[in-house]
C-alpha cells in the first residue's frame, strides 16, 4: 500500500489540475442550452478511464444525457465495487453572488471554489485518482471495480433507472461506493446510513387571460399571486406541522434510543446559526434541529413568481403564478403517493375563480442502511486510517434517490464516503470543497479498496 | 367651428402619422436605461407645440424627467384650460405575449396597437391637435389654454408636485383638462367624476445569508418564500375583505341613492367576464362589480419573487423573497395614513425568524368631483355633440393622484375627458387605442373649448 499512498502524496498538483479541468465545464443539467457542456463532461471522464487501461471503458447514449462507464475485473473471487457519481451540477444562480466566477475553479484559504467542486465532480473524482494510484504503480487492484457516472441527477435521473434495469448484468455488485454526502464536520469522517426522499412539485395558477391594470380591475377579479399565497400558507400551521392529509401516516417515528444517539452527535447549534447569519431557527414543534433535518420530512417552496419583478412599481394585476415546491421526505414515505396527497390537498384549496394546475417534477424514495453491512465496516476502518478518528454514523437531510434504485434493481447496498461538508454550499453561490479532503478522499478511497477484501471474509456482526 | 372640423376631417393621416412617431419613442419611465427615449418624447411634443405658434413653450428640467409647458394666451377675460397629460409609459413586458412589437404602432381592425396608444399619449396628444385644428385655419381660439405635459406618471409623479407648487401662477387656470381615463362602454361617452386613490408597498423577506440545499436545511431553517406567502394570506380574508387594523376607518361608504345610481349604468357583467376569460368573479362580499372596482378600495400583489424560476428543478430553499403590493384607495382614505398601517401590520406579521423589511413606493389620493361644475356641463355637450350620446357620469377604479394635487395646489377642479375603453389593455400586452376614437377625442376636445366661455357666462347648477 506504501507504494500508493507514496503516488497520492507526490501527484497532489496532478490530481488537482485534472479536477479543475473538469469543474471548468459547466455540465449543467437543469438548462438544456448546457447539452453541450454535459457532453463535454462526459467525453472527459471517458479520457480519465481509458487513461487506467481498464478492462472496458464505454459511453452509452440515453434520451438524455450520456453514462459513462468503466469496469476492471482482477479476481472473480473478490467483492466488485460500483462506484457512482454524476458529472452534472446545479445553475450557478444568482451568478451575482460568486465571489470569483462559477467555472472558474479558484483555490482560498484551502478550499476549491467552483459549482461541483463538492456537489459532485470533487467527491466522486477521488476514486478515479485512487484507483489511477494502484494502476500507475503497477500495484494489484485488490478488489473488482465499476464506474458508472451520470449527467442527470440534478434532474433527478430519468435514465438512469432504465439504464441499470437494461444492463443489470454489466452492473452486478455487492456494493455501491457513493461519494455525495457530507462529513458530520470538519474532520470528523461520517458514514451516512441513512437519506431523506423527495417529492418535487410545481404549482401554476391562471386567473385572467391577461395581465390586467390593477385600478382598473382590482377588487373585483381574483388574484393568482394572492391565491397562490393562500394555497402556501395553508401547506404548514404555525408550528412547522406539514398540513396536507395523510402526510405524515408513514412516517417511522424515532425511538428513544435513536433520539438519545442524535443528542450524542457534536453538533454546535450556535455555530450552525452563525454560519446562516441567524438568530432564530424555525422548525417542526417538538423536534431537534438535527431530527428536523434528516429524520423529520419537510416542505420548502423552492422558487416563487409572479406579475412585475423589475425596477420601480408597475400597477399590474397579474394574470399568473407559479411555485415550485418540494418535500423532503423520510421512511416508509413513498414519493408517489406524497405527490399524490398533495396534488389533491392543492386543488382541493383551489377557488373557483382561478385555474390552479399540479404538476410533478423528479422524486426520490427516502433510505436507511444496515449499520452491519461489512462493506460499511471496511469504510469506517478506511476512514479512521487516514483522519486517525473513529467516523461518526449519521442520518442525512439530502436525498440520493439513486440509492433506493441500486438497492432495489441491483439487489446492492450503498456505502455513502462523504468526504464534503455542509457549509460547502451546494446548490449555492461560492460551492467550495476542501482541497485537503479531496486529497484525503483518494487516500480514504484507495485504503477502502486494500481493506475490503479482508472484510468480505467476517461474518456479519 | 365648421372650418376647424373640416381642418380635423382632412387630415386624419397627419394625426395618425404624428402620433406613431410618438409611440415609436419606448419611453418607460420605470426603467432608468430608458431615459434617453423618455428625453426623446419630451423634446418630440416640445416640436409639436412649437409648430404650433404659442406665447410660449418651454422645456423644464427638474431632478427626474424633463416637464413640457406650452401657453397661448387669447383673452384674460375668457376661461383658462390646462391640459395635464404624460408622455413616459408603462413597461411593455410580458415582451413575448405582443402580437406586434409595442413599439412599432399597428392599426388592425380600426385600433392603433402599441404601449402608450390609450396611455397617454394616444389621449393626450388629441388636446394638441385640437388647438392644431384652430390654429392652421386661423380661427380665433375661444379660450386661453395651456399645457403641462410629464414624463414621470409611471413612477407616481415625484418632480411634477413640487414643479407646480414653484410655477403655481404660471399654470395658474380655471380648470385642468386630462385625458386619460375610459368611456364606460364603445360608443358610449363617460366623464369620469371619482377616482380611486393608490398606496403602493414593497415587502422584502430575509431569512438565512445565502441560498441553502433544501435537503440539507429543509425543516430546520425558516423559509422566506413560505413566509412572505403567510404573510400575504393574512392580508384579506375569504370574502375578500381587506385585514389591516384600521384599513376601512376612513371610507365613505356609497348611500343607497349611489348605489342605485350603479345599477342603472349600461354595466354587462357576462361580456366583462368573457373579455377576461373568467368564469367567476371575485371580490369584496355585499358589493356589486363595479363597486369593486370604483367605489370601493382593493389590495392586489403587483408583484412576488423568489427563489429559482428557471426551467427544472433546482431544490434550494431561497435566502430571500420580495413581493410589490398596491392598495387602491377611495374617499376619505389618505395614502399615507394607509401606507403606515399597511406597514404596521405587516411588520407585526413577521416571525423572528427572518427579516421584513417595508417600503413604500409612490401613492395617491381618492378624489370626487363636483358635478355641477361648468366645465363639466362643457365637456358633457361637447360629448353629446360629437357622439351624439349623452355622456355618462361615473367613477372610476384607476388613480391619477396629480388630480388631487391641482386641486390642493392650483385650487383647480380636473375634468376628466377619457376617450379609451377599458379593454385598451393599458399596462398589459397588446394595448390598443380605437382610431375612430383618437379622431372623435380631437373633435371633442376642439367642440369643448368652442362651448367653454358660454358655460362659463352661466350660473353653475
Amino acid at each position: 500500500m506504501s507504494k500508493v499512498q507514496d503516488y497520492i502524496d507526490s501527484h497532489k498538483d496532478h490530481f488537482k489540475e485534472e479536477l479543475f479541468e473538469l469543474l471548468r465545464i459547466p455540465s449543467i443539467s437543469t438548462n438544456s442550452d448546457h447539452k453541450g457542456d454535459v457532453l463535454d463532461a462526459a467525453h472527459y471522464l471517458v479520457d480519465r478511464l481509458e487513461a487506467l487501461d481498464l478492462d472496458r471503458v464505454e459511453l452509452f447514449e440515453t434520451d438524455g444525457n450520456p453514462i459513462v462507464f468503466g469496469e476492471l475485473i482482477t479476481d472473480e473471487s473478490k467483492p466488485t465495487v460500483l462506484v457512482y457519481g454524476h458529472y452534472d451540477v446545479q445553475p450557478p444562480d444568482p451568478l451575482g453572488k460568486w465571489d470569483t466566477p462559477p467555472f472558474e475553479p479558484t483555490v482560498r484559504n484551502g478550499n476549491i471554489y467552483a459549482r461541483g467542486a463538492s456537489d459532485d465532480k470533487g467527491q466522486s473524482f477521488t476514486h478515479v485518482k485512487a484507483l489511477e494510484a494502484y494502476r500507475k504503480t503497477d500495484s494489484k487492484f485488490p478488489v473488482n471495480i465499476k464506474f458508472i457516472f451520470e449527467g442527470e441527477e440534478e434532474i433527478g435521473s430519468p435514465h438512469l433507472v432504465p439504464f441499470i434495469k437494461e444492463h443489470k448484468e454489466m452492473l452486478e455488485c455487492d456494493m455501491v461506493l457513493i461519494s455525495d454526502t457530507a462529513m458530520f464536520a470538519e474532520d470528523t469522517p461520517s458514514l451516512t446510513y441513512g437519506l431523506r426522499g423527495l417529492a418535487y412539485m410545481e404549482v401554476d395558477v391562471v386567473g385572467p387571460n391577461r395581465d390586467l391594470h390593477s385600478g382598473v380591475y382590482g377588487g373585483a377579479v381574483d388574484n393568482p399571486a394572492n391565491v397562490m399565497a393562500e394555497i402556501i400558507s395553508k401547506l404548514k400551521d404555525e408550528d412547522g406541522v406539514i398540513q396536507i392529509p395523510g402526510f405524515y401516516d408513514d412516517v417511522v417515528e424515532l425511538d428513544e434510543e435513536e433520539r438519545e444517539e442524535y443528542t450524542k452527535l457534536p453538533f454546535d447549534e450556535e455555530g450552525f446559526k452563525k454560519d446562516l447569519g441567524l438568530d432564530t431557527l424555525h422548525g417542526e414543534e417538538g423536534y431537534s434541529t438535527l431530527e428536523r433535518t434528516s429524520a423529520r420530512p419537510s416542505l420548502d417552496v423552492n422558487g416563487l413568481w409572479s406579475g412585475y419583478q423589475g425596477e420601480g412599481a408597475k400597477t399590474v394585476l397579474p394574470s399568473e403564478a407559479g411555485a415550485k415546491i418540494s418535500m423532503r421526505l423520510v421512511p416508509d414515505q413513498d414519493p408517489k403517493e406524497i405527490a399524490r396527497l398533495f396534488k389533491e390537498y392543492v386543488e382541493s384549496l383551489a377557488p373557483e375563480s382561478v385555474d390552479v394546475t399540479v404538476t410533478e417534477h423528479h422524486g426520490g424514495h427516502p433510505i436507511v442502511t444496515d449499520l452491519s453491512f461489512y462493506g460499511l465496516q471496511a469504510a469506517a476502518e478506511a476512514f479512521k486510517n487516514v483522519y486517525d478518528k473513529e467516523p461518526l454514523f449519521t442520518r442525512e437531510g439530502g436525498s440520493i434517490p439513486i440509492v433506493a434504485d441500486f438497492e432495489n434493481v441491483l439487489g446492492a447496498q450503498s456505502i455513502l464516503m462523504g468526504f464534503g461538508l455542509n457549509s460547502d454550499a451546494i446548490h449555492s453561490p461560492n460551492e467550495k470543497f476542501a482541497l485537503k479532503d479531496f486529497y484525503r478522499g483518494i487516500s480514504t478511497s484507495a485504503k477502502f479498496f486494500e481493506l475490503l477484501p479482508k472484510y468480505a471474509l467476517q461474518p456479519e456482526h
